[in-house]
């Protein structure tokens, strides 16, 4: 369990995306590659990404194997009034916990909300069907044993709703794309301290095109693998498939050492570093499948 | 294990994405959707995606798991000619088989394969680096115990690359978007007879657009949720942010019941039936947040 005065360091996240919708074909889920560029950019490695539905088993098994296998978890979805929302509730069950009105959460929704033009009447002190059904989302998982301060954590003046920790590192956040990047982003200045690399420089990617065929550069890039891995470096291969031109990558957190390999690589997969995959395409590339 | 002649019925399906380049942000992972509508129509219920890294452990853990627990498991990704593609030999470890080169696959590779004009001296017959990168797209996992035929399926005259079929549910596909789809829409008329509903008519979606907040609907959806349930029939509830209407949906097979609840729903939440979300949008629905 983590105390705000002895934060552990953050190496790795998974993200749990909670959603029939998805599962479903309905709604593209934006949060995952939103949460993937942003733990790049920070140096943290994402390990994995699950969609389940909103189901209470599914939610129970996935979140208590993350939260034991990496650093940062972060869930989305499922927080809302509605009877198909049950992420608080089930996360409440994994972890041995209750749910417990969260007073502060619940002054800062009576604050913030702006009553709906369709409730005009609603009244927050007389019990109603409609304000059991806001409570829903005020509710959170309680550990008597934790300060309460650090398992609701409001990053934003404007927004009532906060991001419930529990476990110690799950962060439960909303599947609304515009409120999940926003309290993601907020959440980053208390992240970094935790980094590996506390300056929070992330990780770095060099991109190199070359006109080869995979096969052609595999025997190469099986050697460069061998030779970078001991220092964290992954190189990547990717076919573009119907282009002209395949990509290279190396990815890690040593941009030094990674820059004075490149022209290693430019050499030895007869192509150029790139900034952007297609970059070096001819503006005739039309669609030719080449064999691998 | 499934044979040719008695094949399991499929109910539940899942879906293993592998690679590094989703997990750090490069590349958008856009087979995953294209399943979930894909089993949508087909009336399979997609339970489950995982975004998992190029890594033995994970593909090996990911895949006997999803095996065990769902009917129909597609892989997608890590089966191209370079040291980081190692889907084939992660997949054959889980389930304790060797890779063995597929004869039909290796001649199919041969004969429409075209020549990449970087490598128009390449030789099928004599070893070198480049052909070991080929031969290991053409080295499955082979169960000795199985019919060789239904161990890797072709299914169109003009690709040579196989799915592969393992522990008889596992279908592993190529990451490259273009394949992944062709592939798998291949694969519909051998699902089909396999279906809970044979005809494959699939699940069908009715979408309700609603002016009131979530919270005022929530008792109704919590009631209509429990009277539908136990017909197959899920009620879901989707916020619009910063829209004046939200979305109710009943998603289930029995098409003709959910369209006998339309009118029930609609005066519920005083709301219409739609086949857009954005349907009844006002033209100045301009960003305005209610709270929920």
């Amino acid at each position: 369990m983590t105390s705000a005065a002895h934060p552990k360091p953050i190496h790795t996240a998974a993200c749990l995306i909670i959603g029939d919708e998805v599962l479903g074909g309905k709604t593209i889920d934006t949060n995952s590659p939103y949460l993937a560029k942003f733990c790049f950019s920070l140096g943290i490695e994402l390990k994995r990404v699950e969609v389940i539905p909103d189901d209470e088993e599914d939610i129970i098994e996935a979140v208590r194997r993350m939260s034991s296998r990496y650093d940062f978890v972060v869930t989305s979805g499922g927080i809302g009034p509605t009877h198909d929302d049950i992420t608080y509730s089930a996360i409440a069950k994994a972890f041995n916990l209750k749910l417990a009105l969260h007073q502060p959460a619940f002054e800062r929704m009576k604050r913030l909300s702006k009553p709906h033009p369709m409730q005009l009447n609603f009244d927050w002190e007389t019990p109603s069907p409609g304000l059991s059904a806001k409570l829903r989302m005020v509710e959170l998982p309680f550990d008597p044993k934790v300060p309460a301060e650090s398992q609701a954590v409001f990053v934003a003046e404007d927004l009532w709703v906060p991001i419930a920790v529990v476990n110690g590192n799950v962060h439960i956040l909303p599947g609304v794309p515009r409120l999940f990047e926003r309290l993601l982003l907020s959440l980053k200045p208390s992240l970094i301290p935790r980094l590996t690399d506390p300056e929070g420089k992330g990780t770095f990617r060099l991109m190199f095109s070359t006109p080869l065929p995979e096969s052609a550069v595999a025997p190469y890039l099986t050697e460069l693998a061998a030779k970078v891995g001991p220092r964290g470096i992954k190189v990547g291969s990717y076919p573009r498939w119907g282009k002209k031109r395949n990509t290279v990558t190396l990815v890690g957190a040593d941009k030094a050492y990674m820059e004075s390999l490149a022209s290693e690589v430019e050499e030895n997969v007869q192509g150029k570093q790139v900034a952007k995959e297609d970059e070096l395409d001819p503006p005739s590339d039309s669609e030719h499948v080449y064999s691998q």
